[in-house]
């Protein structure tokens, strides 16, 4: 047992997951976690909601307040950036609020996060153009959306830790008329739906032919319909060049090879990239540019941990090392490793990428492979079928239909993937496949299983198992 | 493969599912249908809501009507009853509409079904006594609450089928302004939240300490509590002895030990017992007063197969012969075994008890061992822990309380069962329980399992996950 502290780079989901679970579990032992930013531990996927407005207060997405931090018995230091890790020394390079200083450490966990990506689009630093990926940008989003005469800084609920000169510039600001939105992942399609809460017109840019892609083409089309039903205009396979500003630095045009389009606004989600460039010389970088760890999430250097968005994670189907960005996964691996730092190994677990996501009233969910190209690359002889069955007894007032797709491997049986899409109680559905992937069930035994029937809730054969019937008789 | 006809006895879930799958594995085969009533196919489950007024038409819970059977090349003969079975000769003895005779077979289904129980309880003969098995009780009880002005034995939606004469006889009657329900299970929960729909008292008397007993005592005081909050008077602990009649033979109160109430009305749900005296000569009959079968549906009699409600199926997590009325299982078995006498083996497979029931706003599902006697009695040594946690991050609007129980074996780390309650998409969630039941996962892999997350359908850690957490704690 090392005498020096637990260092966590990152004060986000992946690292104070894994300092709280450190101090429970080796209350005698010290952890000190260095985050460069104001805000420590905040819930990403709930900043469309405070953009919204159906979340009120910006403080109320913290999981974590420094103080709670404080309680369990971390050092935390906000405002402390590490700006160099030696592996072979043991200690890191920290610059803080009074200067720099080295810290030395017994075990180091990066949990650097990632940033979002902007390029190869120009003009994101322009003014009303943003991306979201922090609360400073969530909060200086709201400020804009409303009305000159209602918004403050104060109204925001930021506390102490909002950038309130940017906050207060963009509440000053008139409210945007129109908005282009670049990406139909997630925050596009989340955003979509907090920008229409808004008076003001939404585009949607897309470039490839569908939204959600990762859901595959069945969920991304009934969103699609769904989305134009609430308003939202759709530019499919457009892909935006520019945004182009005007004189006063202000964004005033979305450009496309062969389309312009005016706006007052724009947000960019097209992606994130893991941040691994603090410590990229020193631990093995996977092919998808995230840090390689293993089981542990141990990386390539002695006592040197990584997890969350910046490090990858085997994936549950294929058992290749993957990246995402998906809360669940981060707060687990950062879980483990604190447990296992304190002498208790503990696996980081795999991910079957299983997510779910509103779009207005429809529910989407997805997990484990659902691209039969993708499930071809990893080796399996993948073969699919999309079922749409009602979510309730079809007597049963409230039934609304519920597609679902799944894929299994034509060789061994074993169901590789799913998605689901409805307005009824869809989304939660998707974790019956998710566990059946985990179990390595086969099409078969998903087809048997006793799942929950009353009229209110379920058809008598859940939608899952008529797909897997379905599924199972085309094999 | 026998030149005789595939006959099935019961005309209800498992007896048409096994008739629909057979006509279309082996189409050129016969199948006939004896159903002693006039209704065929229908949903029980829904029964509850037809009576709430939710459920328009008495033909809307027919799942399969007489003229889709038939379509489906299904000889299907109502108001035939079979009333003797010669497993020697292959041949069966049908009562019919004009009058008796023999009927050869090659395979044949015993599909017989259920009855409720009444006894040990006096009364039930009464006028405005009522049990709640088959569409005629459902539309005998509508006629009765509604106003006699309203009613009419058209506009319960029976068309031919409905027992006319009773139903007219209910219409007519002034309606009630109390009742009892006798028995709190699914069908004396489900039918409290159909009593309050009409203006009357509604009285629930429970033997036991507690309602929905399989779902264990914490579901069941939840319910209590939602059920008092909504006007449902509980009498728990109070075994009702008899109902007493007045001098026209009318209900006038309910008889306890200790209590005596006047009522209108009373439903009696006690429970079921297997319809097995046609073949309980013929074929084994099981410790649990049902069919015994093996793993295809077949009892200890060659080419004679027994499902749903009148037979035993093997228990997922036991492994041991059980006996349930669920719907899902009935339509599995028979299916499976229309498509085994087809001439391609089918297992019928087995039964976690997985059963979910609403009960006014509130959502409840359980699956597998609940009961820790229960799962001693079968050889384990149960652990059990519940936890109370968010349907939804605890920022978005709309977060509910979600209680998950969860039991596993200490020596195995084997998942034995658990239960859910709350009023935001809890019971789906079930299924996530009943999939890993089936897999045989250990509590420490479904703490694992890769589920969705988002703001509005769960918080990081989903409620099962979280129960998982805090069981593998304890163990």
């Amino acid at each position: 047992m090392s005498a020096e502290p637990f260092v966590v780079v990152g004060g986000d989901a992946a690292g104070l997951s894994a300092a709280s679970k450190f101090s429970r579990a080796a209350p005698d032992r010290d952890v000190i976690v260095f985050e460069r930013g104001r805000w420590v531990s905040y819930a990403h996927c709930g900043t469309p909601y405070f953009v919204k407005g159906e979340v009120e207060q910006l403080t109320d997405l913290l999981s974590l307040s420094p103080e709670q931090a404080t309680e369990r018995g971390i050092d935390l230091r906000r405002e402390h950036e590490v700006v160099a890790v030696d592996t072979d020394d043991r200690v890191v390079t920290v610059d803080g609020t009074d200067g720099q200083f080295e810290q030395p450490y017994g075990d180091l966990l990066v949990a650097t996060g990632a940033r979002a990506v902007s390029d190869p689009i120009e003009g994101v630093e322009l003014d009303g153009a943003f991306t979201l990926h922090g609360l400073d940008d969530a909060a200086a989003l709201r400020a804009y959306l409303i009305d000159p005469a209602d918004a403050s800084v104060e109204a925001l609920g930021g506390g102490e830790f909002v950038d309130a000169t940017r906050a207060a510039h963009f509440a000053a600001m008139e409210s945007p008329s129109s908005v282009a939105i670049v990406g139909g992942g997630f925050v596009g399609v989340e955003m979509a739906e907090a920008f229409s809460a808004y008076d003001l017109d939404v585009h949607l840019f897309q470039r490839s032919g569908h939204v959600l892609q990762s859901f595959g083409e069945t969920v991304g089309e009934k969103v699609e319909t769904h989305l134009r039903e609430r308003g939202v205009t759709l530019h499919l396979g457009e892909p935006v060049e520019r945004l182009q500003g005007d004189d006063a630095g202000r964004v005033e045009a979305v450009v496309c090879p062969e389309h312009e389009l005016e706006v007052d606004a724009a947000m960019v989600g097209i992606g994130l990239r893991p941040n691994v460039e603090l410590v990229s010389e020193q631990v093995d970088v996977g092919e998808t540019g995230a840090i390689a760890i293993d089981d542990y999430g141990q990386t390539s250097a002695d006592h040197v941990y990584a997890a969350g968005d910046c490090a990858e994670i085997e994936h549950t189907v294929t058992g290749a090392p993957t990246w995402n960005t998906l809360g669940l996964p981060a707060n687990r691996a950062g879980r483990a490793i604190g447990q296992t730092v304190a002498g208790d190994p503990e696996p980081v677990g795999t991910v079957a990428e299983t997510s779910v996501v509103k779009a207005f009233d429809l529910e989407c969910g997805r997990t484990g492979l659902t691209d039969l190209e993708a499930a071809r690359d990893a080796g399996f002889d993948p073969v699919s079928k999309t079922i749409t069955a009602g979510s309730r007894s079809g007597y049963y007032p409230g039934s609304a239909e519920t597609t679902v797709t799944l894929v299994a491997d034509r060789d061994t049986e074993r169901v590789l993937g799913g998605s689901i899409v409805g307005s009824d109680r869809a989304a939660v559905r998707i974790d019956t496949v998710a566990t059946a992937l985990a179990a390595e069930l086969t099409v078969a035994e998903v087809e048997r299983l006793d799942l929950g029937y009353a009229p209110p809730f379920s058809p008598v054969w859940d939608p899952v198992l008529t797909a897997a019937k379905v599924l199972r008789g085309s094999m």
